[in-house]
């Protein structure tokens, strides 16, 4: 089997990883490039993508912010999983919107804005203090805003209206507001969903961000009630949008109540403690998902946290006395995800005890927020 | 890091797929063509051994079956691990028992046959039935022969002494006689030992044969005593070659006691089970032990079955649903190993049951071994 991934980065090349035992042979569309190369060895197998799409027999994709015109080709060819409207719609965050009030799920209450009379409305229709962000394009925390106070109304209003006015991608572009919501964790859902609409759904992941990027995710345990939640709004999602793949949902936990911040329609960062953690790990579910293969079981097999490596840090090869390094074979660069730390343990508890040793060995600043995480466990 | 592996067939492959997400670069020496090539995407990265060394940090080994003269010109880089004196170990039963002895652990009394002489003082000194096999090549079944009665001793003579007569390695071969060992069981131990002597150990792992190939491997629960018994013999034996990698020991288990049968030095189809069962499989602390990194934990982290592909046999894709497959991209061959199947439980009772469930799905005469593996777990 063969399977052509639009975009060449991690995801693609830790598919390919998953995918070789089960002879699922990955190659990736490099769409600034025009490239095709083999995710791991960056061995260039051809160029152009219907010279792509021709050798393969599943299109799928790792990232969301790829060009219409390239997601119709690859729909175009009816072997396109999870399809144009999942991607479009994950990176249209008016289109995902407008799918988390179609599906009936739980997410914050939001105003289009393409004007100043929306945005006008907005404000007094949600109340202040008010979240806005782009619709496309919004990943990692660019053209996002806050309005705090009325006395700031005018001078966000000129930031946004610049925006738009300037934004490449012209009127398909928009900005979204929403009510602030004072959120007590963040976690995430993912799971797999395959074509006869069967569902493998792990354990939620806790997770923490440092300035808008994931620091650390844990699965280590959760409230059966909160589970439940969020896998009635992952099967309403998923439903609705007759997903193929692994899908990957973040929500707010409000008090245990959850409500929907965004998709991901893909695998996820948020879900890379399942290559330790679970039974079949994110990527394996993926490839059998697009693949028509029966999926794999997402139970957790022991508690486990994934610790992001971003930018230009230190990490001494000591860490692996007592974790799992994944390495992504990329050049550091400032806010850069280069790799990740997985680290289990036969509990919550010693699973908090196995951070804080592991943080000893790290830089606090170049790792953020692992104490709070170790602490949070015990 | 680069580790050139001599060999390109499936275990450098799944050391590849180990050492992706530590950064190291696996090229594999294909012996017979002379070519290094990649051993998962097959691309051809060069020619000739003295290129794939000169481009190597590390050189190890997927076989013990290795042309002396190879050995000696990766020994002489000085970055060749186990090295030149374990591989030619592992590849000639003479120097394996001088070994075992030299180690002090127990293993079958036996007898080095070069001439008519030697196999008449082979009868007198240990009697029969007598096993002899030859010292080099011994692979899979090739160049043995059982004595059982007097009155085949000429017979199975003239068969040895032609053997020995036609060898294409010369003097350097000959013949082993060996006591019968009635055995209740197989076992083997995995581990690796890194260049400080540290050492990490697996759990044993049963096995069943069919026609000389491993058909099943199950870590599920051992004696300790047992264990212990192996762990002794491992550390001597490791230790007196001074080793650095994964190595892995087979034993006869009768009534308890364990005798040595032979020594692979070298990652082994019995510790396939790791990838799923055990924290850090053998493949990556096989990698992380010559490219001198810290040793990952060898615990076991749930009961796991092995059961190898073996030739143009059925695999329906509905052992997904409870298995992890894992191919080998290779042509299917009588005989040749082209993927295996791991089965992972909570319990070893729980394991049987699926070994159960799986073996209905698979046809008998191409999957010996299953019923009986399931019920020596219940």
């Amino acid at each position: 089997m063969k399977v052509l991934v639009l975009g060449a980065g991690q995801l693609a090349r830790m598919m390919a990883l998953a995918g070789a035992p089960l002879n699922i042979k990955i190659s990736a569309y490099d769409v600034r490039s025009g490239k095709i190369v083999h995710p791991l060895t960056q061995e260039v197998l051809g160029q152009g993508l219907e010279n792509g799409i021709a050798d393969a027999d599943v299109i799928t994709a790792e990232f969301e912010h790829i060009a219409p015109d390239i997601l119709s080709v690859c729909q175009a060819s009816g072997r396109f999983y999870p399809g144009e409207e999942a991607i479009l719609t994950g990176g249209d965050r008016r289109k995902e919107k407008t799918l988390l009030d179609r599906a009936g799920v739980n997410n914050a209450r939001y105003q289009v804005i393409e004007n100043r009379d929306d945005y006008d409305a907005a404000i007094a229709k949600i109340g202040l203090p008010l979240i806005l962000k782009s619709a496309l394009d919004g990943y990692d925390g660019k053209g996002q805003w806050r309005l705090k106070t009325d006395r700031d109304i005018d001078a966000v209003w000129q930031d946004i209206g610049q925006f738009l006015k300037t934004s490449p991608q012209g009127s398909r572009q928009c900005v979204i507001a929403e009510e602030f919501v004072p959120f007590d964790r963040e976690v995430s859902l993912i799971g797999a969903r395959n074509a006869q609409g069967e569902l493998e759904i792990y354990p939620l992941t806790e997770n923490i961000h440092t300035n808008g990027i994931l620091s650390v995710s844990i699965s280590a345990g959760e409230n059966d009630a909160v589970q439940s939640q969020a896998e009635a709004m992952f099967k309403s999602v998923a439903d609705t949008l007759n997903y193929v793949g692994v899908l990957a949902i973040e929500f707010f936990d409000v008090d245990g109540t959850l409500m929907v911040n965004e998709i991901a329609p893909r695998v996820h960062n948020s879900g890379h403690w399942t290559q330790q953690g679970a039974d079949v790990c994110q990527f394996e579910n993926h490839l059998r998902a697009v693949c028509d293969l029966p999926l794999g079981s997402a139970k957790r097999i022991r508690p486990t946290a994934m610790i992001n490596i971003v930018g230009n840090v230190t990490v001494p090869t000591s860490v692996m006395h007592q974790a799992h390094v994944h390495w992504y074979d990329k050049e550091p660069r400032p806010g850069r995800k280069i790799g990740h730390i997985n680290l289990c343990a036969d509990s919550a508890s010693t699973l908090g005890d196995t951070l804080d040793s592991i943080a000893e060995l790290l830089v606090d600043d170049e790792f953020p927020a692992l104490k709070l995480a170790a602490d949070n466990l015990r």
